[in-house]
Formats: C-alpha cells, structure tokens, sequence
C-alpha cells in the first residue's frame, strides 16, 4: 500500500483521465448492451435489473451510469443523432448536396436493415407514444434529422433555411418516415423486401427531384 | 331457491344461448379494455392482472377468456381483420375498385389518428418483431390485408389473382405501411400532419394509377 501511495497524486491525476475515458467505454458497453436488451424485452419487459445484467454489472453500479430507463434511451437517441450527424458532412461538403443524400440514403437503407435498427426504433416508437420523457426525446432526434434535411434543402436550392423549413418540412418528415418503416419492416421475404425497397427509393428521388426542380424555379 | 329450480331446464337452455351473447359482449369489453391498456402501457408494460383490473376482472375469471397476452393480441388482431374485410365490401362491390380504395384510404387515413390507433398498432409492431407468437399473428395480418389490396387490383386490371400477386405484391406492401406509418406518426403540428398526409395520399394514387395503368396495358 505504501509503494502505492507515494506515487498517489500523480497516479490519480492520470488515472483520473484514464478513469473518464474508461466510463466512457463504460458508458459505450452499457449502451450497446442496452440497446440489444431494449429491443429484444421491449421498454417495458427489460428491467433496470436486467440491463445492469446485459452490461455484466451490479444494479447499484449501474445506477451510477444511468439513474433511469428514460435516461438510457436519451442517451441512445442522443448516439443516434451524432450519427447522422456524422452521415450529413458529405452532403455539407458536397457541391451537390441532393445527389449526396441521395447516396446517403441508399446505404442507409441496407445499413439500418443489417444492423436490425428496426426493431429498436420500433420499441422507441411504441414507447415514444406512451411516454411523454421518451416522446420528448424521439421528438428531438426527428426534429434534429429533419433540421439536417431542412439545412441540406436550402444549400441545395439557394432557399433560406426560414424559406427551406416552411416549403420542405413536410418533404423531410416524409423521408425520415420512409427510412424508418423500411427499417422497421418485418423480415419478409427477399424478392418483396428488394421491391418494396426500389419504391421507397423512387419515391425519395421523386421528392428529392420535386426539391431540387422548386429550387431552380424560386 | 324451489321456486327457481322448477324451471331449472328450460332456464338453462334459453340462459345457455344468453350466456354465449353475454360472453361475446364480455369478450368485446375485454378486447376494448387491452386495447387501451395496451397502448397506455404497453405489451409488456401490462400484466394480466393490468389487463384484468382494466376488464373490471377478477384475474381467475379473466384467464377463462384469455389464457395470455398474445392470445389477447391476437383477437385484436383478429378483430381488426374483420374491420379490414368490412371495409373492402364496397371496394370489391365497386365498378371502380381503384376508386373506392382511393376513398377508403382517404377515410382510414382520418380515422385512424382519430382513433389513436397507432399507438396499439406501434406497440404491436415493436412485440412482433421480439415475440414470434406476435409476429406470426401481426404477419398474418399483413398478409390478409395485402391479399384483399391484390384481389382488388385483380379485379380493377383484369389480370388473374396470381398474376396481380406477381405484379403488385410490392404496391400493397407499400400501401400498407404508409397507412400504418400514417397513424403511428406522433403528433406533430397540425400544418405538418397535414402536409404530410397530403403527400402520402399523393404517394397512394400515383400506386394505384400505375396499378391502374398497367392492366390498360396488360
């Protein structure tokens, strides 16, 4: 103990930014191990029990990361958010930010499908209208996505985003509806899934072309 | 206790037959409470003795009825089923079927959200894709309404029950989940909603003209 506490300051000063950088693997491990006991117990089926089990730690400890279930889904939606965020700087830097998101879109789609987003969006969703803390916090991450789309209409028509937000909001709402019924679909079979993902695809083209063709005209 | 026994027989079959409607009616009140019970707690934010108590129940009686909860969310869906074929009487009655389903969808559409259908339908959505039982049952439903969707597009293009399956299996499918995505929408502001349904009935004609066009074709 001695040996260890003659080197105790600056072990702790370095240990002190070790430790916050191990809660936040920490936080990242309870996270994704929260997402997977969400979205196969539901809401209300995985108990804060349970999820300090997934994440292999005691409930007591557990509380010390997230005090509440509610908490747990702001900070997977807040997650979700910084990755669109992440998905939105190509079509930011790009000089043809439709045909960015156009892209973006695509792989999107198969993305959300092979990662099984769905099922986690479709218990948000259920839980979202049920709960008002949750539906806060759904509300915001649609309206951040729609924001993002909102912001990539107006650099892509030259509207004002005060312009781009009353023409396009309902436009972005439709998309960001589109991609995550895709995502919530339940797995059917191959050939109906693959066709049914070729029109949602032609209609988000569709209301991409009717943007950029409004924007050309105003 | 004479008095009643006396009669005992006749009072029995003619009770018997009273009884089967008293137990329908009772079936409908239990169907009506889950609903709710269900979409203010969730599938598995509800127990039996939640869905009883909301029944009016003892739970012992209430288990008579409805062994368990997918046995409870299958007669809803069932339920629903029925709902759905009534409503396509008149489709399949019409000399314009496309029409008549224009109709229907513009009408489900506001009913729909009237009825806050869509937080049920979310909840089930969320269980069906963690609970096979669920699953089957909400598959089951999709699968019957698409079929009704097919037939309808059958007899509005003159192509064959198996043929308009091959053709059109996807423009049902897709019918289907903007109706649904539709009603699970929270609520947004009304401009918005309005916007947006607006687009997802335009989205629902350009699929039927293009149904409608192709048998001219076919």
């Amino acid at each position: 103990m001695n040996v260890h506490s003659k080197g105790l300051a600056p072990v702790l000063s370095s240990s002190s930014a070790a430790a916050s950088e191990t809660a936040d693997a920490r936080t990242g491990e309870i996270l994704a191990a929260a997402r997977q006991a969400f979205a196969e117990k539901g809401f209300d089926g995985a108990s804060m029990q349970d999820l300090a089990r997934a994440a292999g730690m005691s409930v007591g400890n557990f509380y010390r990361y997230f005090p509440s279930k509610a908490a747990i889904v702001q900070a997977l939606i807040a997650l979700d958010i910084e990755d669109m965020a992440r998905d939105f700087e190509p079509v930011f830097a790009s000089d043809d930010p439709i045909e960015a998101m156009r892209q973006q879109v695509r792989v999107r789609l198969v993305q959300h499908q092979c990662n099984h987003d769905g099922a986690l969006w479709a218990e948000i969703t259920a839980t979202a209208l049920r709960k008002p803390e949750i539906g806060l916090a759904c509300g915001l991450m649609e309206t951040t996505i729609a924001g993002y789309l909102i912001q990539a209409f107006a650099a892509a028509t030259g509207f004002s985003l005060e312009q781009a937000r009353t023409r396009f909001a309902a436009h972005a709402a439709l998309m960001v509806m589109l991609v995550k019924s895709s995502a919530m679909m339940p797995q059917k079979d191959e050939q109906l899934r693959h066709d049914l993902n070729a029109m949602i695809l032609r209609i988000i083209d569709q209301t991409l072309d009717e943007i950029a063709a409004s924007g050309a005209k105003g």
